[in-house]
């Protein structure tokens, strides 16, 4: 376990409010570069330059010192005689992070961002751009339907409490013949996030919408709910995330199958999720090969392998009939990514796919691309 | 302006995250009180006692002072040995509060709490609990069926950007016949908020549920948009929402429009907001009674009286046949709501409602009870 925390309280990167776009009207950009896409109404800074420093400020003239604490660094940043503070980082890799303003020595969130969250509280996000080629596929395509993304609330009688499910419909859901159905897959969060990571963080929507409409991905339905697996949330029986396969498959599957217009068979369901959501998509869909046709776990926290002799994997050939696609992937600058499963599938002829994100770490980037990968396989 | 401003910051009150349902597994309660309801997990403070009384706690050893600020007061908290702060405020009027930590001077959000957006930046909210009886229009009902609130992205030709709209939907319209259109009104936030104040801090999905399940407002779908009318927004031409009228006119509705199914005629059609969006929604709505059937000005930010002697006022009967229904209210407690419209109204003969809220200021209470009104008596 705390293996998993040291390397979940590492993850470097997370991502922006893609909808937080800066408008015609918004003020120009200062003088050190250009202003972070998650900006506040009125706020210039954080900005980004072009050699990827990010300069930060923070008016507090009744502060003795203030710091800016990004990427495993602390930045310090000077006062001036009105009581601005203001400091500059060396050159950050690209992608999301999430940062920390340290205001006399209390970690505090930048109040000139919108706030996300992930790593187990509201945190301050800046994204460092890649080149527009590289983003092209999480960005905004103003030229593209949009689908939705769809905020719902149910009750759970195992929880005994109301849950919220994020929905992605793809643009056509809503205009299209109304007895035509869509495959769905569920996407899962990591440890200490929640069930908004992949749409701020994650930036689905846009790596959906690009797919679906370049025709590289069928349109499909996206659930994205809470996996009961923040660190600090408390004793919950069994283990962290455990609760997780009661909900899905006994309320969150009904719940979605009983109100959106998806296909309620195994060869139209998909399970994935990044890094502790992983591998619960892992565990879980590995379990229920009844249930879904293609699993996918991003930068799984798969450790150890699970035994060859038992089902579902003691018998490769039904399990690859199955199975249409399973996906495992991992940054190659991560320790994480479930790689011991990829000599025991090799010798039991278990088929999979292994995808390896170049450069990155355990972050947002490696999943963006994740994902990016998996719509393209399933559900053909 | 001025004046605008000082009220706004005054708001005491906005809301909190009705989706953020304590479960079985949380923490149990500190001793001070119960857990707040958008305590992020793990967190057990702050909380509130039943003479309504908040506690907060922050952790920060190396702060030389900690205090905390809310409905006006700052109060402050007291260090234990291991660096925790805590504080305890006088009984607080119940509602929705922003507040903020006060860390050696410097205004912080609350780590323990999600944050909402609203007074122009991310705010830390505490919801102090009003009786269930009072709250229950407002509150979640596991008994009854739920609608959507769909997150929608569309391109602004007039803004050159990416817009975010809010629709809501009722829970019957993702099951209702393909061909059943609804009707749908758009629902403005006040200023320094954006679109999604009404979701969050305004609990709008709950009161249309409880409404619509009881029988009491017909099923609708309702818009949230963004009124462009931050106060730190920049150099917007025209002034402060002025864009906002022709955003709505020739993009936000030709969107809904296209993409839900909604009736496409007057009689379908409402406006409303709070505050700003209160005056933006009075003086669209009047300006186009050819497109609205009902107007709703929630505390409306409305100085002065329109001249009674230009249209649509000088044809009281003609206006009072084409708009159904014109809801004005305001808390007493408080100096907005349009007031000084009645009289010059009564002596015209135009027909309006006048709603007050009782003992409620400028905050979401005046808000949501006024939402709660004006729903049970559009499209009837």
């Amino acid at each position: 376990m705390k293996k998993i925390l040291f390397v979940a309280m590492l993850a470097v990167c997370a991502s922006v409010n893609a909808q937080y776009s800066r408008d015609k009207y918004a003020l120009p950009n200062p003088p050190e570069g250009k202003s972070a896409e998650n900006c506040i109404p009125g706020a210039t800074y954080p900005c980004v330059d072009d050699q990827h420093r990010a300069t930060f400020v923070l008016n507090a003239p009744k502060a003795q010192s203030v710091a800016v604490d990004i990427c495993g660094k602390v930045y310090p940043m000077t006062r001036d005689e009105r009581g601005q503070w203001k400091g500059t980082t060396a050159p950050l890799v690209v992608g999301p992070h999430y940062y920390r303003l340290v205001v006399d020595g209390v970690n505090v969130n930048d109040p000139n961002v919108y706030t996300v969250y992930g790593s187990g509280s509201c945190f301050s996000l800046i994204e460092i751009p890649e080149s527009e080629e590289d983003a092209a596929y999480y960005s905004y395509n103003k030229d593209i339907p949009h689908g939705q993304v769809r905020e719902c609330h149910y009750w759970s009688e195992s929880r005994q409490c109301m849950r919220r499910c994020y929905v992605y419909t793809p643009a056509e859901y809503e205009t299209s013949k109304a007895k035509k159905k869509y495959p769905y897959f569920i996407l899962q969060h990591g440890m200490a996030e929640n069930e908004t990571g992949w749409h701020e963080q994650g930036k689905m929507a846009n790596i959906l919408d690009n797919n679906i409409a370049a025709g590289k991905a069928v349109p499909m339905v996206v659930v994205m709910d809470n996996g009961d697996c923040d660190y600090n949330m408390g004793a919950v029986p069994g283990g962290l995330g455990t609760t997780f396969e009661n909900v899905l498959l006994n309320e969150i599957m009904p719940y979605i199958e009983s109100n959106f217009r998806v296909y309620t068979d195994r060869e139209h369901r998909a399970i994935s999720g990044l890094s502790w959501g992983g591998q619960q998509a892992f565990n879980i869909g590995t379990a229920h090969t009844d249930l879904f046709c293609a699993i996918g776990a991003f930068s799984g926290a798969i450790f150890g392998v699970p035994s060859m002799q038992n089902a579902p994997f003691n018998n490769p050939e039904q399990f690859n009939k199955d199975i249409k696609v399973l996906f495992l992937s991992n940054g190659t600058e991560e320790g994480l990514g479930g790689m011991a499963l990829d000599p025991a599938f090799d010798k039991q002829g278990i088929n999979y796919i292994r995808y390896k994100s170049q450069g990155t770490e355990h972050e947002w980037l490696t999943w963006r691309r994740s994902l990016n990968e998996f719509v393209q396989l399933i559900f053909k």
